[in-house]
């Protein structure tokens, strides 16, 4: 149920509501919007009455919320969010480009790409220092060196930092180093990690899980967002199916389905989603086209030397001219990039 | 193999490579190109000695194709196919955009919607007069009236028609009346159907199967150019894949794929590959974006009513913003459509 | 709609019932029944009012049938349908052992095998005259030659034939020399080969498509039972995945699902399923466990010389050792074979 | 590389070989034998030379492993493990059946479904205390008071108990009350929790992901055994795939295909596997008949009141009949279960 407060509702009405359902035994949930508070209750097992609610002074009105997810729910939240990293704006007119390398390796690598990216026009910086690998053979990431490294790659460049992490510890350090926390694909229902995110400071980028639903989907969103963290930005990055042309198969039409049912924004990995350098940019456009809130790429110098995924990665130069696609595109579907 | 000719090679010495190749059991098939003339062999069951065909005179070189395709290959043919339907052009610089019902229904429902679309800048009129269907109750089409019906429709806008057929004698029928022939995702493996198409005098507009991978989509393409006819396009509709909010994947990564391999101009088919007509129009502009040649799209004046998948056809006036996207995009990706 | 007769209604009642639906523009399909006769009515576009049939004489009630399959569904006819092949009963209580090679490819190979295959327990015996092959240069199969020897391996051995016919010549020539026509997996839904099926005098085989689902099964053999002929049996061959470690997914589940809704037969066929040698025996093991009718095996003598199909072949050894595993299941499911 | 030492070798051999792995900068594996001593390395990125360790004193010779997955391949260790859970053996001739409720709801139910699995037959009782559920407003589990009712239940019917831990937290409490760990299907890559699950001195029963490859499980296996947890058992619980008709697609060919790679046991549940009651018993019976090394099935007294997985869940008096059809099938298939 989703509490809608009257416009001019004073701060003692939000309190009094939140009171009474905590006397419920229920949680509230407060959500400031630019004219009203709403204020989302989870908790209940069956439906609750809306009259208990709008006798209350202040409350406008008490809608049931229909779908299994609430808080990320336009239901719930009708307008579009905007989450803010280091002071870039994700989501609404404004598309977002995050882009480097799928691993930092060493310092002179990170900044090698961070200043190349910085100049081309990227608006965040990305690179693993924890990475989540098939084989425990496989280079695992350089860990808390990795972050440090990121954290220079920052001050020299100025671009906000966001950053896997893989489990309460690693997440535990990102935060002190980062802008955002990255969950990935494997981990959008480790359900113990959600609920650590949820209680992050940072904003949180998570990653569709390779065979998830819609609906799983948002549900792993609403573990972070029901533990209070809002900042909450989502991404596409192909699931698995028989498809044996790229290592993923995007679907890109999970854009437009995140929009219709969340005000969440939604971003594209095209590097993951297809596992091939030559398709990145032609599906990065196409993410723009379809609506998506920005793309993420993944960019190095010396791909063929990359200690992981090479293969997908876009050289800076091809990184330049995708910003410059994406910019020319972003003025047709009423975006924008400069 | 491929045999390439001099610039210079006379149609003699084009006929005695032809008639060596026959003298080997073998099956020559001329591709005519703007500069020089290659001849494909196939029905070879081993390797073949270049050394054999380069002492030909007017041979310039013999080269071995390393796929399982061979005449739909760019191994085989470098430059882009432009197949003619009606005058106009598919494939090359300028997009074409397919537009009509899913079903021919009656006389009045199909020209209204062919004028529609045919005054917001369609290039190709659909419409199915013999439809594949799930369910032996269901509307199976208007034979022969629903082509005659669909002439009356040419007539009327100018636009070239393109219809499925599902067996052989349908085959024979839409070839009477129509100026393309559709060949639909249930029949892509129907080897029977594909040879016959591959004698037919009109193009042929074959749509990926439902779990096709790239290689038996092109293989399919080549069942048709192997019995003669050169004159095929292909199209992404979608794969079967667990995702559940479009009816099937719409799979835009096949686009790039398609056009690294072959020469066989690529359309995409947001109507299937979404079933849901708030998802038409993205994933139509994601399709201009990522490279393809043009879109089909089912448009309906009354889709509540339409005898069949009314849930994903668009009405004309969305088609006509959809004409208006695809304009402004495709100057960006290097096409054009005016 | 289903129209169940009184046990002692005469053929004249039946008569005047069936005249009556079709005075009403719709079809009567005839059920007989050990004990009554049933009708099934098809072509009506909404619901029908069971009174209208319910008042005539020798009727004992009128039922709506749910599922969107009517006459091969459980609701229709609740005991299990056993087809003849032959002389050998599909379905009931005896299971069904079919195997031979995946090509006829000479006669000395096609008897070799099917003396071995009737030598060690098969009841019918399968090789493919007409192979859909995904590449237009692999072998096609021996055609008409290849049902000569077919017939002359049933002459020797006394083995019933079942094979493949991929369109509609190749259909009418399998039933001039086979005892069973099978539908493959490719043509699941070329539903214009599944009404000429209908037609046939002869018992049809069908195969599961690569990507359909439980509805669309038995949609297609509806095709075929609404043309008249209820003579059709099931098989499921595997579905596409992800998965690497076999050709196609097995998906044992359909059996019960299958058995469940519809009275007719189903077979597994774990040499498509799995295309490995070495999974064909544990999975044939595994069908006869979850309830199948029968299994389907490929059967090669020679596999590494095989020209289609032969990693997924068996020796013969290897399917007499079969034959006794399924023998000594058989009773463990209430099932025999002897 | 593994080092395979000569039967006759002494401890102080086995540690001089041991101590010139860690010389190298690698990481020795020691794996026991019934005859001899093998020594896995891991942690070299390129090939090893076999000389460097076959001149040492006791080495009979040092074999390269061509697999990503080295110590659960059988190449490192061709003799099937037998992982003793509570004294009871999984793997081996004896099969095993794990049986219990989804979740521990509460101490009456947890004991009376224990003490019908028991009576039954059933050699471990499992049910979930962590539960990881797609909504964070679903029933999460009891928590430590479910760990404390299982270990009631233990004492009551000497069953071992089997118990799934979602995090490195709740993993720490499994290991106080439990006989085995369960790593569900969403945590097969969470790495981290595989790390950990290596360093735990119980056994640990890892479920497949629901699109994890062959491959991909293994090596999730390969994380445990690689920690120097080497008491790992594997269970295929279905993969997601377009298929509606099951909740998941259970692949039973897995089975076969772990047991030719890999020497540690596999299991099959055919409860989340189908999802649906009636098609558990068919599924399990297949389970077996495929070569698995048992089953777990969720059994619960009154599914229609189960606070999760109820339309799965069998009765206890269907779990009886299952027994008894899994004794059986055991003799047929070279196991037994007594």
């Amino acid at each position: 149920m989703l509490i809608v407060m009257e416009s001019g509702a004073t701060d003692g009405q939000i309190r009094a509501v939140m009171e009474r359902i905590q006397t419920l035994g229920l949680r509230p949930h407060v959500i400031p919007g630019a004219e009203r508070t709403a204020i989302g209750i989870t908790g209940n097992h069956g439906p609750l009455d809306p009259a208990e609610f709008e006798i209350l002074p202040g409350v406008q009105e008490a809608i049931r919320v229909t779908k299994p997810y609430k808080l990320v729910s336009r239901e719930v939240k009708a307008a579009d969010s905007v989450i803010q990293v280091g002071g870039r704006p994700i989501g609404g007119r404004r598309l977002a480009i995050i882009a480097g390398p799928c691993a930092v390796e060493t310092e002179t690598q990170t900044l090698e790409i961070a200043r190349a990216v910085a100049a081309a026009g990227a608006d965040l910086f990305r690179g693993g220092a924890f990475k989540p690998r098939t084989s425990p053979y496989s280079f695992q990431g350089l860990g808390l060196e990795g972050l440090r490294i990121l954290a220079r790659a920052r001050e020299e460049t100025g671009l906000p930092i966001v950053t896997e992490a893989v489990d309460e510890e690693s997440l535990g350090m990102v935060e002190d180093y980062a802008d955002a926390v990255q969950i990935g694909a494997r981990n959008m229902q480790n359900f113990s990690l959600l609920k650590r995110a949820g209680k992050s400071r940072l904003p949180i980028f998570l990653k569709r899980g390779m065979s998830a639903t819609l609906e799983e989907f948002l549900m792993a969103a609403e573990y972070i967002v029901s533990e209070g963290n809002y900042q909450v930005f989502l991404c596409e990055r192909g699931v698995r199916t028989f498809a044996d042309h790229t290592r993923n198969t995007l679907d890109l039409a999970i854009v437009p389905a995140v929009k219709h049912l969340s005000h969440l924004p939604i971003l594209v990995d095209p590097s993951h989603g297809t596992g091939r350098r030559d398709k990145v940019v032609p599906l990065a456009r196409a993410a723009v086209a379809v609506g998506a809130d920005g793309v993420m790429v993944e960019v190095h110098h010396d791909p063929s030397r990359a200690l992981s995924d090479g293969p997908q990665s876009i050289l800076p130069s091809q990184f330049g001219d995708l910003v410059r696609d994406i910019r020319a595109l972003a003025g047709l579907v009423g975006r924008s990039h400069d």
